[in-house]
């Protein structure tokens, strides 16, 4: 009797934001395999006596291997298991998810990916950012600040002189050289908003020019995403209805 | 007593992707305004007597108007009701969730944007197809294809250029022009997805060429989602595990 490995995304920090599939999937899976960029709420969907395996690292910290993840994984299903392996937003949008399915697929060990409201998305949304909105911004671009994902394929600043809204992951660590890129490309003067620990109960919003924000988010801690361009100023017109159209 | 309007979004498809938080709204409201861009099955979430408002339209058909639709809210709202406007995908990304919600906060009624799956993520991810990888997609943009919505604020050639890879919304009533725009901005053999009814029991999906996709395409009719680019190509890495490293 083969097991089964659900790559499952959690959303970007509310636990009411996982999906009703992630929950059912939580209450029925033997084992879950977590780490810190799933929500911790997320494991009260857990049954009482399911195994729960904490495979994350701190920063800088000592942690669980790729490899050791993915062995661990397929110890389980292997056994019969019913595995859920619990990512933060989505598992194929900087998730690696498709690089644990890809593991056990290769292995014949059934993997499921289930889509999350991904953090790229979500945590706009929840800070009442539009990323794609007739009111001004029609196309939007996702990538990354930190290069331990590997750095974009071109120049940021490349990028968002050709979209409307530009929107960064875990940018906090490169956030004087991204800005300083992206002054040089859109002018300082372009509005972004820095949302920190996005969708949970204390987030935070910094709304600034991208010239400004470095020093106004000096000493901030992750998580937090970076939104620049049309997107983070049309945020403003949401949050004060009096200027809207 | 003043009522309240929670703009909701309802994933891309499978009534499962809805989120729990939404799920709950949907169980809770008196009122309920849909259209043919919310997933069909979330309505099942809904009370019995729950006044259910169908405020869609079919492309070319009568509907309601934004102006319309926008009253109807309010007008419940006012009446101390709770209600639920239910959204494709997340409503802040092609949503228009933004522009319902400043006409109500203008008129001091309440209103609330929840999150959901944004098909722009979400309907990759059903279809396995890595958006952001350390395999080799570290940027993605996302754009639509239909003119209704706004025509990009660039071209789609050049957004292609400086991205990994480019998700189009809507193309199907564009895809020969968009097509032939891609292939002479990053090449005939750059690899594409056409996925069709994504996240639901009808899903499919055309892997080709950019080139080839018109002609593999032709006849079909929307919903669909068009992957362009290095994600596009790591599907099949996703697919065929042999192939990965």
């Amino acid at each position: 009797m083969s097991g089964v490995v659900y790559i499952v995304g959690a959303g970007p920090g509310d636990p009411e934001l996982l999906t009703i599939k992630a929950a059912r999937l939580l209450s029925e899976a033997d084992v879950i395999l977590y780490d810190r960029l799933a929500p911790p709420g997320a494991l009260s969907y857990a049954r009482r006596d399911a195994r729960l395996v904490d495979v994350g690292k701190a920063p800088g910290g000592k942690g669980w291997t790729q490899d050791e993840i993915n062995s661990e994984m397929a110890r389980w299903a292997v056994a019969g298991m019913k595995v859920v392996r619990l990512k933060g937003g989505d598992p194929l949008v900087f998730g690696r998810g498709e690089e644990e399915c890809s593991y056990l697929l290769a292995r014949n060990i059934r993997c499921d990916i289930v889509p999350g409201v991904s953090s790229a998305t979500g945590v706009p949304s929840c800070a009442g950012i539009p990323l794609a909105s007739r009111w001004g911004s029609s196309t939007f671009a996702v990538a990354t600040g930190r290069t331990a994902q590997g750095p974009p394929a071109t120049g940021l600043g490349e990028i968002a002189g050709r979209v409307d809204t530009l929107v960064i992951m875990m940018p906090l660590s490169n956030l004087r050289n991204i800005a300083d890129e992206l002054t040089t490309a859109v002018g300082p003067d372009t509005p972004a908003a820095l949302v920190r620990n996005g969708c949970t109960g204390s987030q935070s919003v910094i709304e600034a020019t991208i010239y400004e924000i470095p020093s106004k988010a000096a000493g901030l801690s992750p998580p937090a995403i970076l939104v620049v361009g049309a997107g983070a100023a049309l945020r403003r017109r949401l949050a004060h209805p009096a200027r809207a159209p």
